[in-house]
């Protein structure tokens, strides 16, 4: 009996790890995520189970509570069972919680890391989350947490020189643009990436002020991660880069 | 003429992507850094120029400057090249330098992402950097500033509930213990992590108070992550839980 946690990446089917599809290959049960590249399981043997246990939103941890023995029926019954989610599990992923009680009942766990949104989706629209002389450190937060508030944290980290990275937070985001504003952040850069890494990546850039009315006006939305400070700039640096990049081959 | 910027993970050569693999299997150089798996080679093409770019400690910031006009010479050269970094290029990785030098001469870039050290090196050693009831979000700072300094939002972090990350910062153990002992975080568990993801990969676990300690007993050092916050415990719960996990089986 054995339980692996696979992180799949933040959306590109390739970005998962070389370790992450042997695990794929080996595995008697596949149990995935809503956010899980459908190509992926591609990797998996012919006669490996195949189960979707995408969670519905707003129903969240409830959906959790019976993940975790499904997980157990599936390795008593079957032997090795993968766990394929979105980014990684370890990162917001609540893949401690699946290890924990797997653990429980003797099963053996194993963990592969995957390719986490937080800074690959930032990178996939042209932003470092760090870079000399702009960010000497990045904070991730989630706009989702358990009591169904925005963390506490963040007005320390809207102080900070860090670049902030907020995931599932896009339902919050005049929330969040407040806490900067309070501290005197309006003009703070905002880049708002959707579906990073797929082929429909779109990327939103304003500052803390007009952030809102540009998210408005392009329509974009969820999957979407939100980064705040002097990095987000350089998404819209970028298209500037490519722009006199062709200018020189010219 | 083509820069891509490729993450080779945190020490595991199994842990790149295949997106990674498939760059390296088109490049016409490849430049690599000192943490970088020598395995990972071997997926270069045989007529592949493979040049050695690893920073040599305390001549950090002069070596990068070298390295830059080298990228665009052997892309001017060869063709494509491939720069091959440990964990990230794009978190703490210098890797945006790179592109921005590269872009001023014409050079189309990529960059594929690669697992970063930052939270794939403390799941290695059984610490989720975030998980319900213990922590929301987490800070990832580096122990080498530019300026040489440790990082003032370092105290911001202390103060937080985040998970606090410190790469490349054994050398400044002391300073940051500090920081967090002036908050009244004594008792806050760290736990150091060396060689994370490699067949060597040795944890140890305290608090604020006796880490340092730890550290000197045991010989633990660079390379070496630093995890700061009630998660780091579970690296002892870890051990714990495989020692229940057996009872249980017999």
């Amino acid at each position: 009996m054995k339980l692996t946690l696979v992180g799949a990446g933040p959306g590109d089917p390739d970005l998962i790890t070389v370790k992450g599809i042997r695990a794929l290959q080996q595995a008697d049960v596949v149990m995935y995520d809503a956010l899980v590249h459908p190509d992926l399981l591609d990797h998996c043997r012919p006669d490996a189970l195949k189960v979707y246990v995408g969670k519905r939103r707003g129903a969240y941890s409830c959906v959790q509570e019976d993940i975790n023995p499904l997980i157990v029926h599936y390795a008593q019954q079957y032997g090795h069972v993968v766990r394929l989610k979105g980014g990684d599990s370890f990162v917001f992923g609540r893949g401690y919680e699946e290890i924990e009680f797997a653990r429980q009942y003797g099963i053996e766990t194993a963990v592969i890391p995957g390719i986490s949104s937080s800074y690959a989706v930032p990178a996939s629209a042209g932003i470092p989350l760090t870079t000399r002389g702009l960010s000497e450190s990045f904070w991730v937060v989630t706009g989702t947490t358990k009591a169904g508030q925005l963390s506490t944290d963040l007005r320390l980290a809207a102080q900070s020189s860090a670049t902030v990275v907020v995931l599932m937070g896009m339902h919050k985001l005049a929330e969040i643009m407040a806490v900067f504003a309070e501290v005197g952040k309006t003009d703070t850069p905002v880049a708002i990436i959707q579906n990073g890494t797929l082929p429909d990546e779109r990327t939103v850039v304003g500052n803390v002020q007009t952030i809102l009315e540009k998210v408005t006006e392009s329509g974009v939305g969820n999957p979407a991660i939100i980064v705040v400070g002097e990095v987000a700039a350089l998404a819209q640096a970028d298209l500037q880069s490519v722009l006199n990049a062709s200018k020189i081959q010219l």
